[in-house]
């Protein structure tokens, strides 16, 4: 590790290169981003995508039945955990193995590419036969070796950012991944840490990190209303806002009806309806017909 | 003042009440809002109103121009100061009664009602003769003597949240407002203080807020992009995002040109141009003509 | 007011100069800070003082029981509001004159100068009557009138911090109060606010202003631990804590007895008992016959 | 990992139950914590410890004199990383495996028992074979598979809280670790971010958790003034106050002399030289002599 470190702290160009903007002389006059290809999808056309489905898998039902009606109201990833990063060790942990077979009949059953997350180096093989792109939660943004280990595998990488996290750490975590030899990233972000806390929100959506980091980054750049906001009655407006924002997709939070909420075992609160995910899915859309907001390279 | 509390402590419904939403029972089950007349100018009818001007009063010409650019690009409602908080007791403080005279000027010729801050219970008199609608700023969202003050002249207000308020904290000073007998209050989102700042931004945007505060009370809600950034570049792209989120209006700062940004003396990183200030109101206007995004009232 | 921004601008060194250490050759090369009199009690010696009293003043006999408690007790200064800002129009404001008479009357009796709150430039002329340190509270720390107005009045004045200023805001606006020609302010730390609000305490006690703000200006610093922790039981900790940091003194909030914690109108739960004043007093006085802690000026 | 989840999910007491003070009648009643034994040394007794050393080992030569000095100077504890969490990967990353080796010369040549991290869950075994205790650091508070690991090692470990972690988030983290038998867990409070990040400190101190964290838990609590403050002039007046609020103990980073603060690769600006260490030594050792603060408990 030492030879490594040694090699590479060469690099002249500042903390992150390859994730850089100004080090594509193809991207440096546009705000256009480098499309990543998940399965057949595209991130970062200038549609944005939408990425739905359960926070975690919880049965083969559930999530057979989530599957269909986010494919049906316009999904075109879908998300659920089969691994759960949670505070305490009591909560439910995920399904584990069982999980990812579950994953693998839903995307076979719906057609549609499966997100899911990776907590632990020693399980990227393992997740990675199942998963179109794997997620590095928000907790291991800068878990350093898990992205060392994404990066070698070479399927997408959706990587969340810290919920304290500044632009500059976001952009070297996806670094780690890149010097693995691995570019196909979708940047996430999923809401800060603030002193709104436990007033209005669980998160406060940060949407000027948008503009910022497209500026400063090719990749693509998602959002994530569910966890932005920890409240499934705020995330369409919020959703709305971030399609306004010009991201290149929206990763949430799917329920399969509303007596489903508080039986569910990982964030019932946040999850929305089918019909409500249609709606802003049809929103998304419209917005692909207009041309992209332009930003001013600085 | 100890009888008037001990009157006004008998209140039972919470914190603050005539600004809040369940109190009355025609807007208890929907999203609308109670529209406010400034000048002629409705805000809160489901049309995104656009305010724009200069941060400071600096010049007659100036004012004048911007005046006349932003009226051309589609504003409503004409901003500018003429009394200025500023940090440093050395930075410009605002040309005061000079700058109230030039904003009558600016309002004679272009049309545009005139939003225009005052910072001193003393001056509300004085501030009032000119403005079609007063500002509270952000440092004086919670300098009770001046929300009474606001509150028994009577004109239309718009309540700018503080940085590091939070909800109730801002509600209550609209309730301030409201118990002396004036219900005409915009409120304003102009970003709060997280650890982001200086590193990308001045202020985070907090639009979680928007349907937070639409949940709880009937006053229109504006957002502020320009300081909620501090950087022109990411205006637009923040601008579009709260009309997403379903916005009462926008309150927007414009330079003249583009020599102008640092000869301004007030907050020049942060102005746009008249022509994209355009593209944001015709941007607005069509959201106009869809349905309001509705929010499931709790 | 534009002549007199038009003069003040042409200061040359930097936001706030009548407060800065490096103004001061006879201050540059320590750490010493310029001591402040409150009628006749040295602030910023080297020995910490202890300012105490109730939050707000709600009757003559609780305000009289709690002076005498906290001269016992070896308070320096007693402290007490007439005028208090509250968040709620509907919450207790302060009993206003007959709460200043009261006061006159406490400190006859206990000998203690005493420290009050003014939230209204138009009252400063009345409060400043009876109080031998005028309070500008966190939320007026931006209040720039009223700032302007207590540097005219002349007695010292005690200046919180916002709990989301920053230290070039806190210090600019002390130069409010020192461009009227008033050196004599002591800063008070009382907390800043953070995503931990809610979570075990009311804000977070910023320790590290402290050295800080030290090595900038001449000012004496003293802490609120009640206010920066919100909790009773948290407070002695804290204040010790600050009497390590090398405070120039203490402002504490006492109960009478633990009967009052619920009756009292205004922050019972972070008020502690005399016999706890007593220990913290203590402790700082052991404080005193130490060489102050020294801080490599930059 | 389903199964396991299934069980565990069955717990009654609370997010967090084997680090709760109110799961141990003994402790319930005191603020006495439960003494951790690192290699002979005790932490947790009433009288605090001092751990200091490099921020990274950086040299045989660099390691051996700092760790000699840190002797010297009254250290307990021999600190310093050869696997190091960098925001970029082109930064030092640690000497590795050979900074292993150097660091079991200079605890045989010292005396000091050796505190450093671990990042990596398959790097448990092999830092373990040297390190006293490990570290695990702010940003692997919730690296949920390296927790584990590093419980079932069962060497003492060091916890540091993440800077924008909650109370329980940070007590749920202990608790993954004591799950798998290992209570010996020194939680280490490393500063927060804040807003006031970048102004004049890299992190805020927040000693308002150390009462708050000592009424729920009966692990010991130490301060981590380096990354707290992020500056060497800042960090003796904190550590004091550190001391002041009742820790356990101090991690602190040292620098061999003032001309290898720049030469420094990792953390240069915010070491101490091994004077200072001893001046805060000598006055930690003063504390032990007093009655350690009693919180009450809730």
């Amino acid at each position: 590790m030492s030879e490594q470190a040694a090699t590479v702290t060469s690099k002249p160009n500042g903390p992150y290169e390859l994730v850089a903007r100004r080090t594509y002389p193809e991207y440096r006059r546009t705000t256009r981003c480098r499309v990543v290809n998940v399965a057949g999808v595209a991130v970062g056309t200038g549609c944005p995508v939408i990425i739905a489905g359960p926070c975690a898998v919880e049965s083969r039902d559930q999530t057979l039945a989530i599957a269909r009606a986010v494919k049906a109201a316009g999904a075109d990833l879908l998300r659920g955990g089969a691994f759960k990063p949670r505070t305490s060790p009591y909560e439910f942990q995920g399904m584990g193995d069982e999980g990812l077979e579950i994953l693998a009949e839903a995307r076979a059953r719906s057609g549609l590419p499966v997100v899911t997350e990776v907590l632990d180096p020693r399980d990227v093989e393992r997740v990675g036969q199942v998963a179109d792109c794997l997620q590095v939660g928000a907790r291991s943004m800068q878990n350093f070796p898990l992205l060392r280990e994404v990066g070698r595998f070479g399927l997408p990488v959706l990587l969340k950012r810290h919920w304290a996290a500044t632009l500059t750490e976001w952009l070297c975590a996806a670094e780690y991944i890149a010097v693995e030899g691995n570019l196909d990233i979708l940047l996430c972000e999923r809401g800060i840490r603030t002193f709104t806390q436990g007033d209005y929100n669980r998160n406060t959506l940060d949407l000027n990190v948008i503009p910022a980091a497209r500026r400063r980054t090719i990749l693509p750049i998602i959002a994530d209303p569910s966890h932005a906001t920890g409240d499934a009655a705020m995330v369409p407006d919020v959703a709305r806002a971030s399609i306004g924002c010009g991201v290149d997709g929206l990763i949430i939070e799917v329920i399969a009806d509303d007596s489903q909420r508080c039986r569910t075992l990982c964030d019932g609160p946040q999850g929305i309806l089918p019909a409500e995910l249609e709606a802003i899915a049809d929103d998304a859309r419209g917005w692909c017909r207009r041309p992209q907001a332009k930003l001013a390279p600085r």
